[in-house]
């Protein structure tokens, strides 16, 4: 059956020999790293869901490979309900895990390269396709989760990545044998790659003829020799080993445990290359990529949001504040902001279109608009929530103080408020709220699938302004009216 | 055929024998009347369309009472399709007019009689949905314009209808007799109404037991006797009296011609009558109507926008400033800011789901984020258009400078800019701007469909922040987490 | 006594033998025009005032030429609290009139041009600043109204004056004669010229060697041969011939009374010429101008929106909704916006330092903020007012409808809402709300004293991002820090 | 000589014997604690600057009581001139340490402390004013660092001090003997009070008659018997313990190391009680608090945030990106943001006026506008630098991984972006940028000086609207116009 439990994940990681480090340190089993703990436990309810017979409806997807049912995080979108209900999948997955549960970039990075490898062969006569088919049913006959490998490091901004300096500046090839190709190079902000079976390398930018090396697509096995994780810090991660109420999410990470992943010249064979030198699909490739990732903020921050707000109507409660209009007022606000993006998303969804290769894509405008608004409404609702919480948030008291004998009294004495409420809950809720309005979390918002200029740069070309040019001459001057209406725009002088 | 061509839509109108007050005068024909033939130019284009092949699958829908292809202005939404039709219907209309089209109060009005009447009856054994099914094929067949009205006066606010001191602030049933009841009162920004054959009178506000007089939901031909219309005035509307460029929108009008209608002792025999002292299932009529009406604005703002859009980006390259980085941005976010709304619009339709009747409603929580946005955005929009436009928006010259064989070359010297346009462009371009981000337009947008304070309330109801508190709690405190993998918040002095 | 009373003004003004065109046809008589009469009315207060003892601090000032109490109008800044009185002073005839007072083009203009011409004499050993002083006798002694004339017309925006198709864009000399020049071109936007007495001149951009021929400051009097005031259109200004309720300002202007004024070769004699040819002081002329300038929209603006929220807030008590939390807030949110820009104006002047020729400039950067705000706050105070007045703005009744005796006892009874307030109180509200938010206002506030994209560049000129880097740097690695603290980034590897 | 160096005051810290537990322990000296550090560091700037001759006269006044010159943190202020120069220390302070210094909150609260006790004696014939007076003498001889305690811990927040469940949820009197009161409660929040010397405590609140024991205000010695520092977590703090380049500020610290300060029934004798009993003094002591240290954010916030805008410019060069005129564009808007409070602090304080005492108070209405733009500009000014830093933010390797001889090259090699700036500088910057805008920073803006609902209560209170109401009655229908004039207004019927 190719739903693993959670078990089966945890278990199917232990069995991996990644090489990877945290806090600058070589581990041994990201498993049993309580740094890495919270993440894998997130990815488990991904799993865990998908057995409920509740969800199973958005939690699941009948292959359209072998018909039987999957998860739909390795299903490729057969419809525009397919879109809509990954967008509600998100949802609920943000609404259970409060945070980012890292499958996505890996199911849209799919999605992606089925599409492409398509329209690759069908103008150049090659068989990516079927290969890269004979693979997606592997990763959906066991349920494997991947990492989409995107972003390169890009060294120098305004340079392109044959103008780089390093050449290694974007992930490329360094040797082609005919077994197989050796690559180079490090994506940043792998999203669950740590605890991920599989790297799913994309090139992250469009491409320009010359560029033929850095036009590599492959998958490569997490514990590929070569690949190396480097964990990154996030906001107030070294609470995590101190255990108690300062770690804010004690059961789920905040965000999704984004690594640098490198690629010390790693040999990838033949049955694992997707795109290999066709610059002129890359584009395609980043373009598919990024509209259906964007959509998908509207349904995990959406889900995440709602655990934010739901955190901070709790914490006016354990205020006493709850009964005020002006309190009130401010939760519709993070409602509203909230509701939005989610609206939206599913708006780009339900237009979903097919594709040249039967997939499914989301509206891009309309994803577009998804992002581009998650990158400012993530921020007000943090705000709001700032402003509703309480100048506690910056001030919280610490688990040892709490345990400490001699002043533990006095922190739990002058730290209640509504005495119907318990001080740990104040400082539970608290914390949370500190963790998902922090840098990490809310850089992730900004900067995830996309820095906001970059929708603004889809959007501009989406928008066929000259279209709307010629309506607003159409609407200005156009002469089809009902004959006979006195209408004043024919009263000129030049009419008569 | 049950569609009406623009010209039969204009002839019918000339049939009618209304009473109406323009400018404070009695006008013997709205038809002829230069103040109302733009409006009716407009509605004239929703019939047109509605006859064009390529339009025809947004612009129609078949009946489901008789199979027959009908106007989807007079359907009832059978389809979550049929909502996202609707949307597209008005965004094409939009885009087309550039302004308000009249006719979506009336379909939503009548959809909220359609479905409330079911409930009514399922309720208290009564058979007002069978009289409106009989009145709704005069309406498809005849493919007539109806004026949903439903705003009463109300006034004071902190007061209920039965509280005020004149009790006709809210339309009431003054007497009932054996073949129907007379109606005393007046609704306010009744749009379309004076070109419309019909006027479909619903309650404005949720009542109470006692209000009984107050729940009368009818059907009154717009030229009933007893029945006025009594036009206010738009920003620049006189202007339609002089004729030339300084019009703005010289082919239709300025949002859509709200009046005010006055019922003074107006008779409505049984067959009209659809609701009649049920005060208890007025408040879901009211709520049928405003979350229909809501998700609209992102469909006709959204094709309103488009040409606003069009017409600002035609006069940077009038201006020439065109090519600047900084100017393309600002065009960008107004391009967001629409499609942020129409994205929405559609995802609130595309969730719809069927009610008790078998018709379908948009997710209310969504038709109400359109809402809100629209009017926050679309005085953004305007803001940035004229921030594009330049302060020639305040100081443009009259059509009377222009033509004035003293002055007019010296008008026309000064005003030009890029000189590969013309002035009139620039000035038309300039005034078309201008009407659609004056005031009417403005206002309109921030209190159509209800006020943004009506739309919070819904938002908060709708938002189910125990649901999100528990989810808050559970994400912090629960307890299925995958057994063995070190969590931090497993280490808590409580779990030795 | 250099004091004009109100009726001195209005006296002089009709001595004038003006060439000035409204509503494309030469008036006789500016005074006697009811399109102009509100804008005279509205500077007769700032000549009443500087009459009433209450006001004389603000109103007046004594001249550093001749000792002599004159208005502030005439009077150059002497000191910071110079500076901070016209602020206040601008604030005070803001709330008296509730619109634009038209005289500040001028002030800041008078003193932008005293202050170039003794750089210009200092640089070049001319004699601009003697000859400019005698003019400013003349000003002062007379107390005379002056229109600044600043903004060319400019035809394509991506070109220099000297590229231009036509060279008339920018007012330039085409005649050099021993007596004086000759001048040709147009100023477009000008506040209050046509009921000024004289026109101040002076170059609207910076200007490159080559480009003599357009630096040309000079004062010629509104009357002077050659010169033609043609005036554009506001919002609803043709209500003003109507009479009645629906004029909205009845006794006041909308804004400035924005004219173009054309200079079809006037000849200006020399002792009224202040710059000719010096186009390396022009940058600092249109500098001087715009930054005195950009500082004063918190004190008109601040007065205007106080008048707004005045009107804004008894609308509320109208409608019986001024007890609302919510409607308080959103009150308090125009009160924020408009303390905001006059608390910036004050700190601009205080901040106050001295020029060369001994006035006093306000501090550049604070200025332009004030200016930029501007740009968004009066946008967002008139959507708010809108949000508070209710949908009434868009449909209000029309003085003819109310005076019909068929139908003024409808519009009456159904436009009546807290009984307490006539309907007369709350439709003369509403106008003046309408107006006061109409597009000639708003665009004025975007455009006037330079566009939202000239503060910003300014600003940027300002900030020193050099000095930010630098202190960027030192915060990071500094080393000065107090012996002995175990500061963390003293134990870094590399200081071991 | 009473300005101490920075040595003397660290030296005078650890002369106090302090009770003060840090990450839940107690600490011997928290001088010599590497968390406490970076917090005295950064007050030591405060001590240093003053000896600097440039600085002095921002640094340091004129005693009103010795005529000697003393820090201007001890200062009375008796000018506008001095509340000017408070506001320019502020952004100097800012500027040099980007961070909090924490002097001020004691310096409002003498300021506060010594206006009060001024009108009780005149009110009651007391003398507080004199005791205070020659406490203050010794403040000012020893420039003395004061913690000004003023946040209750206040309970339920919807309950006055005397309704609470537990008394001790305001401090208060517990015990009133001849020779002082024993006090007891908590004050939190407390900035900088544990590398204070004194505690000036005042009440946090208004009180009502029967709530006398919590009506004082008192001097406490940071380290008398029954005081007890409880330090909070500030965002990443515990990174301070491993050094490197993770801490973001090696030198300074985040915000102003706010604590919990206790007061286990603390004797206080009679020579430093200040207030005691006095109810309805409370409300105006709390009102001077807040509205001299609300303009304050104007300085301080102002001062950080352009260290903040320096390290994100500088930040664009190290990617490359700075030349694009959109990352421009967001520059400027960071300081358009942050001057405008700058400038509003300056104006609040330019508007200075005498208190009864002969003290300056500020601009209430100005000072509240600037704290109330800050609770919303310092989050957009940390977006805008999160939006121009890039994803980097959330992800950046850590010292360790940096220092690692396995991968540490790696981590360098792909984190190298303009190749001209080395990757340390990179990080630094970025983890700057990271602490300055995290929850706690984030957070101190929000609640800092009073919520922002309580700036608004303040707002509406000042803004007089009955004065705004009668402007509005007098623009709309005043009767004083210069006779003669054809204003639209006297041609109504009724003038007839």
């Amino acid at each position: 059956m190719p739903l693993k439990t959670p078990e089966e994940y945890v278990e199917s990681l232990r069995a991996l020999d990644l090489r990877a480090y945290i806090g600058g340190e070589l581990v041994k089993s990201v498993v049993d790293s309580p740094m890495i703990a919270p993440h894998i436990n997130t990815v488990a309810k991904t799993y865990e869901l998908a057995h409920i017979p509740e969800h199973r409806d958005v939690m699941t997807a009948v292959s359209h490979l072998t018909g039987e049912r999957i998860h739909r995080y390795t299903h490729m979108f057969q419809s525009a309900d397919d879109l809509v209900k990954k967008i509600q999948m998100l949802r609920l997955l943000g609404q259970v895990t409060g945070t980012c549960f890292q499958r996505c970039v890996g199911l849209d990075a799919l999605n992606a390269t089925y599409a492409v490898t398509y329209e690759v062969d069908q103008a150049n006569g090659t068989d990516y396709h079927e290969r890269f088919k004979r693979y997606l049913l592997d990763v959906q006959s066991q349920d494997l989760m991947l990492a989409g490998a995107m972003t390169d490091p890009k060294g120098h901004r305004a340079k392109r990545p044959s103008e780089q300096e390093d050449p290694d500046a974007f992930v490329r090839v360094v040797e082609r044998r005919p077994d197989g190709v050796v690559i180079r190079g490090a994506k940043l902000h792998n999203t669950g790659g740590i605890n991920s079976h599989e790297v799913l390398v994309l090139p992250g930018t469009g491409l320009i003829p010359g560029e033929e090396d850095w036009a590599i697509a492959c998958a490569v096995p997490a514990d590929a020799p070569g690949v190396t994780f480097i964990f990154g810090r996030q906001s107030n991660d070294s609470r995590k080993l101190e255990g108690g109420c300062d770690i804010g999410n004690p059961r789920f990470g905040v965000v999704g445990g984004e690594a640098m992943v490198v690629f010390e010249d790693v040999f990838v064979p033949n049955e694992r290359i997707f795109l290999n030198g066709e610059t002129g699909h890359v584009g395609q490739l980043v373009n598919y990529f990024a509209t259906w990732h964007r959509a998908n903020y509207g349904g995990c921050k959406g889900g995440n949001a709602d655990v934010l707000i739901g955190a901070t109507a709790k914490m006016t409660k354990v205020l006493g504040t709850d009964k005020n209009a002006v309190v009130k007022d401010k939760l519709i606000e993070m409602i509203h902001m909230n509701e939005t993006t989610y609206a939206s998303a599913i708006g780009a969804s339900a237009m979903g279109y097919p594709l040249p290769c039967g997939s499914y894509m989301v509206d891009a405008m309309m994803a577009n608009t998804v992002k581009l608004n998650i990158t400012r409404n993530v921020y007000q609702i943090g705000r709001l929530s700032h402003d509703l919480s309480g100048g506690f948030l910056a001030t919280m008291p610490d688990q040892k103080a709490l345990e400490n004998p001699e002043i533990g009294h006095l922190v739990r004495k002058y730290h209640t408020a509504n005495p119907e409420y318990d001080v740990d809950e104040r400082i539970k809720l608290g914390r949370y709220i500190e963790n998902m309005t922090s840098v990490t979390t809310l850089v992730e918002a900004m900067h995830g699938a996309g820095s906001p200029q970059a929708q603004r740069i889809v959007m501009l070309g989406q928008a066929q302004l000259d279209k709307k040019m010629a309506m607003a001459d159409q609407v200005i001057n156009g002469t089809d009216d009902v004959a006979g209406l006195p209408l004043p725009g024919r009263r000129r002088p030049a009419d008569d």
